[in-house]
Formats: C-alpha cells, structure tokens, sequence
C-alpha cells in the first residue's frame, strides 16, 4: 500500500470518528489540492455546515463534500426542485448534472442569487436534492472562449477527475528529503523584457513560474532545454504557476505538453480562458505569417485540461512542502501576484508578475500585504531612472479633449489597442465620459479580439474592481454593456463606418504590427480630419513607433500597396498595466515586513540596473538584477 | 554520413595533400583528443619528423602517427632490433607489441635512454622497426598500484579504444548552439572543506570538476542528483576532470559510472594511480566499519579505464568550445589546477583544487601562470584571517629535535601521516637530516598505505620539485630508497619493532580514525620514553584530535580494551600541502592578468567569508562566497 493509499484510509478512520453517529464517509480521495469526502448524508453536511468547517480545521486540508451516487435523486425531477429552490431572477439558463461526482453545475445570470446569504441557498439545494451544487456565472456578453472553454472541460471530464486524482496524490506524497533549501533559476526576463519564466526549487519541488515569449525576438524562448527546467525530463516539474495570460508570460504554457508535461496549472479562471483565447491567436499569427507555430491547438486544449483555478487569497498546498496564495496583481483581469510558503515557516517567496500598484478604473493596486515574504522577484518594466507615468487624470482629459476636437471636425479616433486590458481601460474612460456629457455620444467600433476579451472580462466581475463588479453584478448599469459599442464583425462594416458619421474605433494589434488595425489604417489613414491615437508603448521596430516617429507613407496590403497618413497622430501616455518607477518603489516599500532580498527582473539592462540600486540604496533591501540561467541559493 | 565522419574524409584528403608525394595515409581516426594518422609508411614519419610537427600546425591538432598493420615486422624480430637500439643502461624490463595500433610499449627502469635527446632514439626504432614506441617507467619501488593500473590497461585494451574513439567522435562533434555563456553550478564544498564537485557549463558542454566525499561527514555527498549534475540524465555529462586523487575531491568519481556516466576522466597518469589506490582504500574501510559501500570495486575499475591522462601544460580539447590545460598545484603527486578555454577567445576559467603556492620538499608551487583567466574557483582553506602557516624551516628544526630527543631516551617517535603528500615530505626531511648527521641514524618504519604510495611518487618524477627529480632519475641517489625506510610487511614486525631499538614509525591513518597507527597506539602507548607527534590537522571528532586535547586512556581493539597513553604527545605545524592565507593572497596577486572575479570555496563558512572580503578590499577583484547549488553565469 502506498503511502498516500495509507494516508487516505487513516483520514477516512478519523473523519469518521470526528463526525457525528449517523453521519457516513463512504471514502475519501484527492482531487488536485482538496480532500472530497464521499457520504450517504449530504443533506446532514448541508444542514449543519460547522460540520465541514470542523474537519477542515482539524485535518488542515481543504475539503469538499459529495453525496455517494446511492443517494442522489433523478436528475429530471432534482432540476425541478432546484429552480423550485433558486429564486427566479438569479436567470438560471444551464443546469448540468454529473452522476460520477454527484455535483450539478448551475450557470446563472446572476450566480449570488444562486448562493444566497452566506451560502444559505446552496445548502438548502442540498437539504432538497443531495447533490453538490456548484456555481457559474452566465456571460453577459456572449463569449465564445468562456463557452469553447466550459464545453471542452464538460466533455472531458472524466480524464480531468483522472488528472486531478493524479496531481492530488503528487501533492499528498511523503517528504523524501532532510535538506533544507530554496533556490530560484532564471529562465528568461532577466535584463530583457519578454519570455517570463523561472524555476522554484525545492529539495522536494520544483515549480515552473510562467512560461512567455519575448515579443519582437521570435525564438529567443525560455531556456527550457536547461537541465534545470525541462532538460532533465518533463517529469522533473511538479507544478506550473501562471501569473497572468499576456504572452510574454504564457505563450510557451502549452509547449510544456507538448514536451511531455502533465501535471497541473494553477493560475485564475479568467486567466485560464485569456491565456486560451490569446495562445490560439498566437498560433494564428504564426500561421497567418507562414512561420511554423512551436505547437498545435490541441496543446492549448491540453493545458486548459490540466489547469486548477484559484482564486485569489485561497492558500493551496501544490506540493508537500510548499503552498502557493495568489493576490491580485491590478495588472490585467486574473492578474496574480503568486506567493510561495516554504516548508513549515521555513521560507517565503513572492513573483510579482506584471503589477500595477495604484488603483485603475478596472482593478484595484496589486496586493504586497502578506504575512511574509523573504525574497521578492519584481517586475522592472519602468524601473528606470526616469521612468515616471503621466497621472491618469491627465491622460484621461487629454483623451477626451482629441476625442472632442476629432468630432468637432467631423472625423474619426483610430486607437490601436491591445485586446486585453488597455481595451477595457479606455472602454470605461469613454463610456463614462458620454454619460457625463463630456464628450459626445458616437458610435465605439470594437475591432479584432477587444469584443471577446470584454466578454471574458464580464464574466469574471469578482476580478474587478469593487465599483466596477457591482455595476455589472446589477445587470441594467454594466458599462461594457452601453449602447455606444459596437462589436465589428466584417469588411463591409468597416467601409460603413469609414464613411459614416464621427465615430471612434479601438482596435487590435496594440502596437499597429497585423491585426485589422492595418485595414483601418488603409480607410482612415488618408483623412485629415480623423485622428490616430496611441495609448500604449510602442515598440522598437514596430509599425506604430515608427509613425510616432513620422513616418506618414505606410505599405499596406501585402506591401504593394502604400497609404499616406494624413490623420493627426498624438499619443497618450499614462494607461500602463504596468507601475513606473515611484509605483514599484512604493510597492516594496510599503511592505511589512520588508523582504530581505529583491530580485529584480523582467526589464531592460538600464531598468533592472536602475531598480535595483534604487531600491538597495533608498531602502535598504539586498538587491540582485539577475542574469538568465542563473541560479540563487537562500537558506 | 554524419559530421564527424565527414570531417575525418576531408582531414584525410588534406593531410595526404600536405604530405609529399610517396608517404601514404590509409586511414585517420579521433581517438579522444588525438587525431591518429595510420600509415604504411612510418618510417618516412621517423626519419623527417617536421612531417608532423607540420600537420599538427597546419590542422591545430594533436597528431599521432601509427603504422598501418600491414607493414609491421614480426614482434620477435622487432623484439631483437629494438634492443639493440636501444642502449644496455636504460634497463628495458618488458616489451609488449600491440599489433591492432601498431604500438610497441616499452617499460624502462630510465625512461630517457629509450627517447633519447629530442626523441632520437624513439625515431631510430621506429626507423628501424616501423612500430611506434610507447615509455613507462619501470616503478623503481615496486608499486602494486602501478602494475596492476598497466595490466588492466593492458588486459582492457580493446574496449579502451573503443571508449577513445567514442570519445574523439564527440570531442569533435559540430557545435550546435549560436548562443554564448559560461556558468559554473556549485554541487559541494561550498562555505564547507570537502565534497568538492562543480559543473562548468556551456551552451554546448557540461563538465564535471572533481567528486568529493567529506571527511567526517558520511553521507553529505556532492548534489549529484541535481538536475544540473546527474539528474539530467549521465550522458548530460561530456568530461569529468579531477584535479588531484584525495578523496574529498575523488572518492565519488567512480560513482559516476555506477549511476551511468560512460564519458572520460581528464586527470595526471599519478592522480589516475593514487585514485585508484585510494578509492579502493575507501571501499575498504566502509566495509571494515560495517557501511554498504556506495559503489562496487568494478566502479573503480571503470573510471580507470575511463581516464584519458594529461600532462601538465598541455592544451587539449575536451568538448567542440573547450580546451583544458592542467598546471602543477603543488599540493600532491599529479596534483592540479584545471584551466579551461571557453570558445575561441571567449571566456577562461580556472579551478585551483588543492594548492600550496610556496615550493615544498617534493614540488614546485602551484602555477599562476595563465594567459588569460577571467574566473578563478579557488580552495579557501586556509582563507581565515590568521591562518598563517609556521615558517616550514622552523617545523623542520622542532622536527628533528623531538626525534633527537627521542632518540637519547631510547624510545619510538610514531608519527601518524596521510599516506599521500605528508609521509613523503616527512620522509625527505628525515632522511636529509640523518644523512647530514643532524639526527642518528635509525629505521624508519612505514606502516599503511605509505610504502605504496612512496612508490608511486617514484614512478612520476616528472612530477616532483627538479632536484629531487634529477635525484630519482639518477637511481643510486633517490631519497626514497634510502637504507633506513623499511616497509612494514606483518603484525609480528609491528612487535619486533616494538621490542627493539630507537626507530621513527610513519603510519596511517593521519587522524587516528583507524589504519595501522591503531595497532601502534596499543603497543607504543604505554611507553614513556616514546613520542607522539602531530604533523598534519585533526579535525574536530577524531582520536588524534582528543588525544592533542590531553585525554590519555583510549578505547582500542573492538573497543573492550583500554590502553593508556604515557607518550610525550606533541604537535609540529607547517607540513601542510595547502597555502596558508598569505599565500592564497599572493597566488592571486601575482596574477597576471588578475582575474575579474573570483569565487571563494572549500573552507568553512568564516574562512571563505574572510578570503573573499580580503580579496575584494585589498586586491581589487570582485569575489563571491558561494554556497552550494548555486549557479554563477559569466558573459
């Protein structure tokens, strides 16, 4: 018998014990990070709920209650006394029953309502029908990746529960060593932006943080032939953590599976279906480019299968030694800042990720409150010297007055942008200044992947911003809901609008280097009165920096085709995902505890050199500006 | 047809350009870093031995010419004409004619009568025999180490070439990589002495740089589970390099090939011996004391056969970007520092090992003389702020006092000595002084592993100080064969001994941890009139150790029987085979160029600690105390 077989039968005897008389345990098993305890009495469990609670706090684990499938009702006459139970306006519109777990899945338009104070509605659905009820939210904006996603985990459930069945005993497994140690290598993002990966290592454990691409040097890819990242076989990693879906920190996820990976990925929902929504593009860019894709879509389906969400705050064992707690990072939706416990109270670790440490219209500041934190790998984006953000009052009036003056001439605002976050940003400044009247109201034009990935974002309002969650949660006041946009579905429309009334269009890519911003170019670019807009950073050797610079003869097309850009080109700065300068000191120094170490990453050389010393010399942290494939040692 | 193949038909092509007309190449072949050239005519070779020289700088290779096997002389006839040629006063003691490389080996008590000046005399007899001579040395101290390496060798011959030929093929493989790094992993005898193990690596190549155990310490083994060491599997591995044969730097090499390594050993012909003899030792004393052996004597065996042997100075390559030049390190017989060239030009790194920077006795100090290192990995041992060594003349005087004394009481003086190294510098100062009269004449009795490793060291004077050297060369004046020493055969000599005369025991093990000196302690101990003198450290835990602290009554035997120490117990400094702080300063001082950075080990924590913070301050290079598992990377 193995360990963990032992390990189950012993929890078994004392959740046994610990239960009242009458209360069965059929059996007990691992899934992923959680204990599920199988009984004939689910109704006892819904009735007194210090029941769970007190064996979660005596067993330390996370525990989640299922009825034995002996006891459960018919499914056609349980769906009647659920919507008997569940209060009409929550809009249930999906009930899914699934017999193996005993668990219905219920997606509602308005999943509190399906909860109810404190969880009261849930429990009474058990009380009613034995099964365990389990909550989605019903896009409220049709979002074809949240579908795609929850249909694809729906029909391959059963190897899913093998997975987790899998991981869950790999988490659960006896400590094998009597070393103790920490150490972090660099992967990649060190002294450069882009390809975002590193190795946490443990004398049990080793866990692969991000796995980007560095955009505008296809090829340089993580290291991961190093022996210490997959080069000493797939196997070797226990855990993947993704802190956000934007490429450069995700794009190379499913290439893991690819190279003979199976094990989890814990990162947040929205993440998981923003990382499904992009990799694929990515692939399509490849393909539409006519390079080859490192891998096939089958990987992205791969990694969605073998992802465990968390939610934010949520402190889950990964491995026997270490417990992961992800923070919300304010960068993108789902963004996380991933914190490791080491050990007993042995060490702590925290990767920022990408973070924005200042309260957005989107998302609050990135969390930096933990219990403890020994070493900190930070994000040095705007880490230099200079690297100070224009306020985003300012921007955000600088926006408005060239939408004002664009209208006043009768033309249009052409804002590359990319799908996911700047979008959304610029989104609620517009929306909200056309309900205040102060500019006019005119038609938003969403173009390219912006429409889904506004979707994603509705589906996931807890992500949000208090203000912003609960004007979605109260359907009639959802911002992303306004009349003004307009999701672009054809070239056709887009010769409408060309030629119709001032209008603005948000479209991708961000940085003008594909996407159907170029065919807005070709309609608008000739156009004196219309206005072209940049609201983000872009990159050297990218079309958009190079108009920045003034260039105003474009080849579109294939090429064979030149346009002149006529429009007004202005940019405004300050809607940034990413803290500057001030914003990633106040991170690290509104921290108590202070960490003893900072490792400063994911910059250019100038930047991390730049943070680096700051931070050492304002702050009195040690500070390293690591190299790739190196390796730290702490303990 | 792969590369290397390839490569072998175009260095073909080109060397039967280069030659003249009439000298013909049947075949050319790696075998490990040598390029072997066959030929059916080896005499031409003989006669204008600019041929060679030529294609070795024109192809800025290693070049090894053999007679192709049709054009051999029969061995008994080669046999007659070999001895004639060469004269009667080198002392031939064996010829043995491999008739598959065309190479006849020729064992000689003087080794330089059969070269002859400038190699005369080996061109004669290959012009006179077409075989290609091969000279060892005829142990002038019959070594059973020594003879039983040769008729292994000897025995393994075939599977030898083999290894050497896979060896060549991967030596000289094409380079795969654009990219550029040198990095060193820490795998032990960091902020600790012993275990000592690191990786250097390159995008193309991994090499192992010593395998240590830790005296004191079973079980606290290099990291070679890492997935940067073995992990990645044993063929991650491209060369092991040993600097010198004490076991915290060699007992775990022949480990390697029990967890799979196949690939070589670059090391000196004595430090391939002294491995062997020691790490046999090594198996022998785990299974005297009860522990499972962690490997098999056949492992030994393997790494013998494995070792591809260098000499000092020359640069040789071991991987398609690097080259690796071993230099004298003045700490042991064959001991060595390893200078590696990464790339051409790109980067150099040198690992010190063990050193002694002043000349002792038996060798020059340790060279500091390297075109180019930007790193040096260096021992730190003696790295602490006041440890500064005694003045080696006065050790020597305090030496022979305590033996004169001694010597007028009647009694023994039993000096307990590390078998390699120590015993044979105590030698040489014992029997100058009694050739000098400063000390009587008396036996000196070698009991242990000393006699045997005396006569290796007598099998390499290549590798001792030159004037001991010239003294070996010259058989009637070796120091070692001096009347006095005689080697202790039998229990029963040990009592005779005993019984009789004055007379000096030298006997292991160096720390009373067990050995021969054990049996000398019962018998000797209870004698007032005796001596006990320390020349070597002990270390915290050992009876020599206890006793240098004043406890008298010692548990002998199996630990039933007492005995009680009624010696003079005393201690003599300055013997040691390592620098002293003043020398590890001095050794990088007068570098030249300095090296940019170096990284303090193998010493304990304060020791490392104090040598890097001096070295930083004083000397102006960056250092590093590392800590093990740690990688370093430079460019």
């Amino acid at each position: 018998m193995s360990t963990v077989e032992q390990q189950l039968d012993e929890l078994e005897a004392t959740i046994t014990d610990e239960l009242p008389a009458g209360v069965s345990v059929t059996s007990v098993a691992y899934e992923g990070p959680e204990l599920v305890v199988y009984t004939r009495d689910p109704k006892r469990f819904a009735q007194e709920d210090d029941l769970v609670r007190g064996l979660a706090s005596r067993l330390r684990k996370r525990i989640t209650v299922r009825p034995d499938p002996s006891v459960l009702s018919q499914p056609e006459r349980a769906r009647e006394e659920i919507m008997d139970v569940v209060p009409e306006e929550a809009g249930v519109t999906d009930l899914d029953f699934h017999a193996d777990t005993g668990e219905v899945v219920i997606e509602a338009q308005k999943p509190g309502m399906v909860i109810g104070r404190g969880g009261a509605t849930l429990r009474e659905i058990t009380k009613t029908v034995g099964w365990t009820p389990e909550v989605v939210r019903t896009p409220p904006i049709e979002s074809s990746t949240v579908t795609n996603v929850r249909n694809f985990l729906k029909q391959e459930r059963e190897e899913r529960r093998e997975i987790l069945e899998r991981v869950g005993r790999q988490i659960h497994r006896e400590e094998m060593s009597d070393d103790e140690y920490v150490r972090i290598t660099t992967l990649g993002c060190c002294r450069e932006v882009g390809r975002a990966s590193f190795i946490l290592s443990t004398p049990e454990t080793r866990v692969l943080v991000d796995c980007g691409d560095k955009p505008g040097a296809e090829g340089e890819v993580p290291y991961l032939q190093a022996p210490e990242a997959l080069g000493a076989g797939p196997q070797n990693i226990d855990a993947v953590v993704l802190t956000h879906a934007h490429l450069d920190h995700s794009a190379l996820i499913p290439l893991l599976f690819k190279y003979g990976y199976d094990g989890p990925i814990y990162t947040t929902e929205p993440t998981r279906d923003l990382m499904g929504l992009l990799t694929l593009d990515y692939l399509d860019v490849a393909a539409k480019e006519g390079r080859t894709p490192p891998y096939e879509s089958a990987m992205v389906r791969e990694a969605i299968k073998h992802t465990i969400p968390l939610e934010y705050g949520d402190v889950t064992d990964i491995a026997p030694d270490v417990k992961l707690t992800l923070h919300n990072a304010g960068h993108i939706l789902g963004s996380s800042v991933a914190h490791f416990h080491v050990g007993d109270g042995l060490y702590n670790v925290a990767f920022t990720g990408d973070i924005h440490y200042g309260d957005t219209r989107l998302f609050d500041g990135a969390v930096n409150d933990f219990p403890r934190v020994e070493t900190l790998v930070m994000e040095s984006t705007y880490g230099g010297r200079n690297d100070y953000q224009t306020d985003q009052d300012d921007s955000e009036r600088k926006l408005k007055r060239l939408i004002r003056e664009a209208h006043e001439k009768g033309g249009k605002v052409l804002i590359p942008a990319f799908a996911v976050g700047r979008s959304q940003e610029i989104m609620l400044v517009i929306e909200e200044a056309m309900r205040e009247g102060e500019i006019p109201s005119m038609p938003v034009h969403l173009d390219g992947m912006i429409w889904e990935a506004t979707a994603i974002h509705t589906t996931y309002p807890e992500y949000l911003r208090d203000d912003l969650r609960s004007r979605i949660f109260h359907g009639e006041d959802n911002p992303f809901l306004a009349d003004e946009f307009n999701h672009i579905e054809s070239g056709e429309e887009r010769q409408e609008v060309a030629d119709g009334d001032p209008a603005i269009v948000l479209s991708t890519s961000g940085m003008m280097t594909g996407g159907p911003v170029m065919s807005w170019l070709e309609l608008l670019g000739p156009d004196s009165d219309s206005t072209l807009l940049f609201v983000g950073y872009q990159a050297q050797g990218t079309l958009g920096r190079r108009i920045q610079n003034g260039r105003r003869d474009v080849a579109v097309g294939d090429g064979r085709d030149t346009v002149s850009v006529n429009m007004d080109v202005e940019t405004v700065d300050g809607f940034s995902g990413h803290a500057d300068r001030a914003g990633l000191e106040n991170y690290v120094k509104t921290m108590s505890p202070r960490p003893e170490k900072v490792l400063c990453v994911h910059g250019d050389e100038r930047s991390v050199q730049d943070l680096s010393s700051g931070l050492y010399h304002d702050h009195n942290v040690r500070t390293f500006a690591p190299k790739n494939l190196e390796t730290f040692r702490f303990l």
